[in-house]
């Protein structure tokens, strides 16, 4: 990792851009004060210890709630990421704004790939990242929710290893793989690292698009599981205490 | 990314370094021959597509079964990990034979890297790393399971952001973002590299181990759900039809 100032572009390069200055430069703050919190909002608020406005603000973003929890609310959001507090934050955010995802990130990294290929006449990948919590693991890591010019999965199906037997069921995620070291670089505080160019993975350059990561419903375990509790209780979500 | 033969190891650099490699030379290596089933893995062997004998080194390497598939089997392993087939696997080992994971990789890391620091003098962070997949978001990604020399997470809850507002709870895995390049690298087929060098992020050098991400059960919401639900219905694990 290098940091450089006036760096030439590259065919090949993938820019990697964090979706805090995507969010912010498509115009998706949000004044807290102009939000009236919903009944629901300040009924999750008696748990979840939140502003209710920004509890309103994630309600609205997000298409079912999973889990309430005492600091956080996981949601899947209407683009379809499982994601704490769909995605809001208030981080490097103004005093009294906090910042929704781009409304259309896949939309989003297109535009700014088709912009950049026009300035430099030549041809490279764009992801947009976000740090994200997990399932099983500790931590955040960065994780892609808008994806152009890039595979985003390698299916190895029908590849051969080195005894030349044949991969069965290994795909891999190429663009989550490319966001855990710009996630390190761009970093959470006030580091003022926007993005960065991953030089060297032109190979992975081609099409796809991040909504093609989110599992389908039916190979996706986890939620089914929560998807039935919550049925079988007739519950509209699940309150953990941690 | 580049390929480079002959390179110097610099202070600072992190080593990472496949899984598998670091299994097999540790004899981690099972003739699928010299397995008898028990008849729990028989009777698993009935919902998932899988060897008897493979079924039942996953249920020897794991300490709890959480769901069977027809395709494999998640359970929490010995060490604590959350994965498919315990991590066991054949891709890349010669015939008749599967691979079990280190038995204990954050000390396989540690006994890696001193060897390193004493063939170079410098100092460095060894990650070794395997690819999983994960809840939600299809296809598998890098994902560390040993480290040593290396900060695994990094707690910014207290710093501040750039309007100096205090920043309440992220906890970075540096670790996992920096397992996501490696494991394109790596590949899975038959690429035949089994390390790369991290240069750049030598900040992150420090004490550390991956036993650290492992989430403890009352913040795992996921595990604590999937537990409920085996006890609520009585269940050794939960058998789910993709």
């Amino acid at each position: 990792m290098y940091k450089k100032k006036g760096i030439e572009i590259e065919n090949g390069d993938i820019i990697v851009i964090t979706e805090k200055i995507v969010s912010k430069s498509e115009g998706r703050l949000i004044k807290i004060d102009d939000i009236k919190p919903s009944k629901k909002a300040l009924e999750i608020a008696k748990i979840c210890k939140k502003d209710p406005r920004i509890i309103e603000l994630i309600l609205r973003e997000s298409s079912e709630i999973l889990f309430v929890t005492e600091s956080f609310i996981l949601v899947k959001t209407k683009h379809g990421f499982i994601c704490a507090n769909a995605g809001i934050d208030e981080s490097n955010i103004e005093h009294g704004y906090v910042k929704l995802l781009p409304e259309n990130p896949d939309e989003s990294a297109k535009k700014i790939r088709k912009r950049i290929e026009e300035l430099t006449g030549k041809k490279v990948g764009v992801l947009i990242i976000d740090s994200m919590g997990r399932p099983f693991r500790h931590g955040s890591v960065g994780t892609s929710i808008g994806s152009s010019g890039l595979r985003c999965l390698y299916d190895r199906r029908g590849h051969r290893d080195i005894y030349d037997k044949i991969l069965r069921s290994t795909i891999v995620c190429i663009s989550d793989n490319i966001s855990g070291i710009p996630n390190l670089i761009f970093g959470e505080a006030n580091e003022r690292i926007p993005a960065c160019i991953i030089r060297g993975l032109g190979e992975y350059l081609g099409e796809g698009s991040v909504k093609e990561i989110l599992r389908k419903e039916e190979t996706d375990l986890c939620l089914r599981l929560i998807k039935e509790y919550k049925k079988e209780k007739g519950l509209e979500y699940i309150i953990f205490r941690i």
